[in-house]
């Protein structure tokens, strides 16, 4: 008896908990890394300490680094590089990959430089239907993945055939697994969250209360909406696991970078100090940037989006970007999204 | 020069707290309540320390137990009775009430017995123009409002001159208001949030992570969605402050009621245990049934909603009804929403 293969490209903390869950729905999963340290280590020891500290990974998991060992005879595959070596990883795949296999990625952000979506990138390098490529989001900490603890995703494609492929692939009792159409719109949402966890740990660090964070996180919500339907999506997968499950997720947890430098930013540090002293990569400064460029592309007015970018590198004072979002113009609640019939 | 008066009905923590946004923008606030102590509290301490401890109140907002001094001259009257009181508050103000006064409301909340919303029982015990009630609603904590800290709403009305008129009275620099021509949809979404706020203390205290609370809010977001639509309200609504922006605040916030009485239910504590130990009422027990009963006239499915139900009513134990939840068929992110094309 044959057995159903899949291939996972890279072995991070997602990466490996994704693989963990195709393990458990009876796939020989080969996840692949640059790293052979962490392949002996998977193979060996069955755990992945760098990524997933606490975990013991399944014996059908096996770890390579070898691409065409990893893909070939597979019929997924799953790629969760990073937004910034996406293209790299996929270029790499793209020779092992043919027309059957299916396609998943569950990488979120924009690719640097281009600002393209990673379907796009992947698009670009895979010899494949790009309708059929799948989008996988949604509220999902990796490590209580690992520990089966009840967890809910989004899969996306315009193909609906191919987002139910992915869901009889991932669904298991403690992971389940939603599809839905609109592929643009639960990128868009995962990649731009991490502005709104930014801003959420500004409006803390400001000494603000309850109601200001949930005002940030609501109309954060709103004008994310507003720049994905521009970009083509539905806005009411914002509401949905991908936009505001996503943003609960990441805007509730204090223990993430985003809101970390954005209350540090908050007490007056500059830019540059935060992140020095954090000494690590923090997405939703990149993320400001990106969604500040994409809001004049598509002319689409983000005024919270707009504040944070001008807090970040142009040296405004948060207390009076606080003070410009409330002293606003009178607004309808659903402007440009639902207009007043 | 006469001054423009306004009339708040009943003085309560909310109730208050909007009393004071409307003095802050210059009406004379005459505020009105049953009791008398309470009244000379106001009038001579300038405190409401009962709802409000910390707060000293503005000089212009006055109170009385006189129904017909509060609303005489008065060009807005705004009801913040119980959702159990407000039918006997507004009859005993209907005499006063005229056709040119703007009608506000921002209790939460549907009548007992009857399920009918505050707008229905408004318009049945007022002589006025029922397009013209307003609603507030939205992410607000009343201690944070008359802490002037940055506080957002939403005002909504099917006619929207009277929603822009309640937005105009109550804007501040700290209490910006939105508005919004669905008067169901943000009625809806007030009354029944509390149903998730009571699941997310029970995934809390079956000991789940981030994952499961998102997930749990988010889906719960969906099915409030689905009843509202099904009762007239846009699906969009649901992603506002009303909505989302409400649902935070409570469901994020342990110190809640209903969070704390899931998760002494998911403890093995019985309801009727629950309830005694704490000695008040729980609005999302309430809440829960209703919305059982909503569905069930409106047709409309709510997984949540029901096992909800069954843990509270028909002793079912919290564990089963997770994995009862997780175990459902596979479905589509926005079923009965925006079906797939």
């Amino acid at each position: 008896m044959t057995q159903r293969r899949a291939a996972v490209l890279v072995a991070g903390s997602w990466g490996t908990a994704l693989a963990t869950v195709l393990a458990d729905n009876g796939y020989d999963v080969h996840i692949w890394s640059r790293n052979e340290e962490q392949v002996n280590e998977i193979n060996e020891h069955h755990t992945n300490k760098r990524f997933l500290q606490e975990a013991v990974l399944p014996h059908n998991l096996k770890a390579t680094t070898d691409m065409e060992e990893a893909i070939t005879g597979a019929e997924l595959v799953l790629f969760v590089a990073t937004s910034a070596s996406m293209r790299e990883v996929a270029r790499k795949a793209s020779p092992y990959i043919t027309e059957s296999m299916l396609i998943i990625h569950a990488t979120k952000g924009f690719e640097t430089g281009t600002l393209k979506r990673m379907t796009t990138v992947l698009a670009e390098e895979l010899k494949t239907d790009p309708t059929r490529l799948v989008v996988l989001s949604g509220p999902s900490h990796a490590e209580e993945v690992v520990r089966r603890q009840p967890t809910t995703v989004v899969v996306a494609a315009e193909n609906m055939e191919a987002a139910e492929q992915a869901q009889d692939a991932l669904i298991t009792q403690s992971f389940r697994v939603y599809t839905n159409p609109d592929a643009i719109g639960v990128e868009v949402a995962g990649a731009i969250k991490n502005i709104i966890a930014l801003g959420a740990g500004l409006t803390d660090g400001l000494g603000f209360g309850d109601n200001a964070k949930s005002a940030l996180i609501t109309r954060g919500l709103s004008e994310i909406t507003r720049l994905g339907m521009a970009m083509g999506a539905n806005p009411l997968t914002f509401s949905g696991l991908a936009g505001v499950g996503d943003l609960i997720v990441t805007c509730t947890s204090t223990l993430s970078r985003n809101w970390r430098a954005g209350s540090m930013l908050a007490k007056g540090k500059s830019l540059d100090t935060v992140l020095a002293e954090m000494g690590m990569v923090v997405e939703g400064v990149r993320t400001t940037s990106a969604a500040h460029e994409l809001s004049q592309t598509y002319g689409v007015v983000m005024p919270i989006t707009e504040q944070l970018y001008k807090v970040l590198f142009e040296g405004k004072e948060p207390r009076k970007a606080a003070v410009d979002l409330m002293g606003r113009g009178r607004k309808h609640e659903m402007e440009d999204i639902a207009p007043i019939q």
